[in-house]
């Protein structure tokens, strides 16, 4: 049985892969009154008289809702809210399992901004956390921002955020290994979508400072044709030197290529032309932008992918079980550029400088080490910033995460 | 430590009452690539062919929504949806535990019906059933009633329909037990929430004709003041002999007092003046319209309350969660009268005819007979009534509701 019919066969046998655990028995009368009728009422009266008190008497604070509209599911494009469930399915059990977070899977029946952020505003009283996923650009850039705005508790667009930080923690580590820097090397981001342009905006704040935006129809530069107010950011925020032409064009002389387009975009032609020991991020998914062996016969040093068959592989679950432990834990009220940074930097630090290889820049998505690590540096980062809501210790929030977690060494 | 303060410390210790499970293990790269990615993508190419899929590759078809806007929770009144989440994860520990059911709970902000009603429209996908809780009058109706017309999942608004259910249920038995019958008693029921409305409703459909129903106003009849539009139907399908005047004017000479007002509102000299072996359902919480006790002395037959520490407790436990279940694994499009109904029979003969006394009208809530015997009742109610859309038998229902239920005898 090859492994597409395996998952089929996963998902039918479970019927899906969540389910409500109660955390309290009720099994007799006395149970009954207690998380029930006439007990309940008390934890509503606290809370109605203080509603931070939400946070000590139910679920909210170690739960998140996975939201999605289905209209860019994977590789297959908007596929409706129905399709998407299996995939925000299994975003919720990574959560768990990484990171001992209870996420629900929420597939909506929307497709205007407005809806979307009602939806969400209207649901927030009941999670301490949103993670959106999966949402369309441009549509998903607009909610999120709005949603950051009105709301207190974090709202993470993972498909633009965790990639960006998986990708800038496999950037710190590969330039270390061919000798350059962040602030030396010159990017080309290949693919103007949510991951795209979220990972120049993370690469920019972290000292990266030349950056080629490549769409389909080439560089993005002041002035071109085919623009749309992102681009123009684009546009203004990067490209210092005004290069235009093709993708093929710009990486001529570039040290690092990040893909976040289609697959087979990239030829061994295009990578010979790279500056020496080009780097090669090719996330396209299910086939990367250029299959590893043919960027390694053309001489690219160090190599990534967004597929488990590969090494380096760039996956989101290193960043957003962490990421939402580190923010939960410390009640932080967003999750901002400094938890962010702080992830990537945590991620990338867990491979120590002698350990650094060309197939081994970024660790591999089971090591137990990631999300505790992750989760004390946002927590770190959430109390140092000021967006935090409680004081902790950023240790015992990696302690937490350890005894939270289901994945095991 | 008195029951307020070990409902408190209950919800304190475990930081509420629901969590996530994860049905399938995430342990290492093998399981990621069945459960996420790339696996996951084809019960998502499954379900975008043929959406009916989604009952096969995901939770939907176990999974229903309690949804709570905070407006009406318990006798407590408009608390908001984050002091009402505490209620709303109690029912779905209750829905797990009685009938393996996964409800999840969440609690909106929002007043409006409109924006309610797009909640729930947005939020179905994701969901196999919709139980509304804890809205307060008149909008619960509308929006239940426009829900039930656009959503082909079952919408069901427990306040109203599951107390009216398990109401009925007591009825059937209580008038057995002082020897009427449902057509000749003269029923009055006191507060005309929605509990009370939906009460009404159910008792016609089922042979009771001569009813009375009161507000804070005393009867309501055809052209009185203080009318609403669901007051006049009320006076024009109900008060056949267009009785007026107060509560204990239309109390005297009825066989049957049902209660869904406020506490301490009849005297014992107004059960003295009900017609022979009165039945009394004094349901109001936590203090019922007149105390057990006290109706008994004044010549009270039969008395119910919805409390636990006295008998006949009227406890909508008894029908929500078999409910539930029976439509889901007939993937019911609807919860139709004929399933309540059958719901209140199946509640009812429980109890042997040999069996009835006046303090056991109604089966006590830990009787593990009752989901599985309220599930398929309502199984066979809505293959008989043609809103199943798949072929079960009700036999294996109940075995199901069993073999799910973590309340054990």
């Amino acid at each position: 049985m090859d492994l597409y019919e395996e998952a089929l066969q996963l998902h039918r046998e479970h019927r899906g892969k969540v389910a409500l655990q109660a955390k309290v028995a009720v099994a007799n009368a006395k149970d009954l009154s207690l998380a029930y009728s006439p007990g309940v009422a008390e934890p509503c009266k606290e809370i109605h008289r203080d509603e931070d008190l939400v946070y000590e008497y139910t679920a909210k604070s170690n739960t998140v809702a996975v939201i999605s509209n289905g209209t860019a599911v994977l590789g297959l494009g908007n596929i409706g809210p129905k399709a998407g469930l299996p995939v925000m399915e299994g975003k919720a059990i990574l959560f768990k399992s990484f990171a001992g977070v209870d996420a629900w899977p929420l597939c909506i029946a929307a497709n205007e901004v407005d809806r979307i952020v009602d939806f969400v505003r209207m649901v927030a009283p009941s999670f301490g956390g949103i993670n959106l996923e999966d949402i369309a650009a441009p549509a998903c850039f607009e909610i999120e921002e709005r949603l950051k705005k009105e709301l207190s508790i974090p709202v993470f667009h993972d498909d633009q955020h965790g990639t960006a930080i998986v990708t800038l923690a496999a950037l710190i580590n590969a330039v270390k290994v061919v000798g350059k820097t962040l602030s030396e090397v010159r990017v080309v981001v290949s693919g103007a979508g949510a991951a795209g342009i979220a990972t120049v905006k993370l690469l920019l704040s972290c000292g990266v400072r030349d950056v080629v935006m490549c769409d389909t129809k080439g560089a993005i530069y002041e002035g071109r044709d085919h623009m749309n107010p992102l681009k123009d950011w684009i546009a203004k925020n990067t490209n210092r030197e005004h290069r235009t032409g093709t993708l093929a064009q710009v990486m001529q002389g570039a040290d690092v290529f990040v893909g976040v387009s289609v697959g087979n975009t990239v030829t061994q032609a295009m990578v010979q032309e790279m500056a020496s020991d080009p780097i090669i991020l090719a996330m396209a998914n299910p086939d990367p932008e250029i299959l590893p062996q043919d960027a390694k016969a053309a001489g690219a040093m160090v190599i990534g992918t967004g597929r488990s068959d590969y090494p380096n592989q760039v996956n989101n679950v290193l960043a957003f079980p962490g990421i939402f432990r580190g923010a939960l834990d410390t009640r932080a009220t967003t999750i901002n550029e400094a938890m962010k940074v702080a992830a990537a930097y945590a991620i990338a630090n867990l491979i120590a400088d002698d350990e650094l290889q060309p197939d081994y820049v970024i660790p591999r998505p089971f090591d137990t080490r990631v999300a505790p690590a992750v989760a004390q540096a946002v927590a770190e980062a959430a109390l140092v910033s000021g967006v935090a809501r409680v004081r902790v210790n950023p240790r015992d929030v990696a302690e937490r995460t350890r005894q939270m977690a289901s994945v095991r060494d």
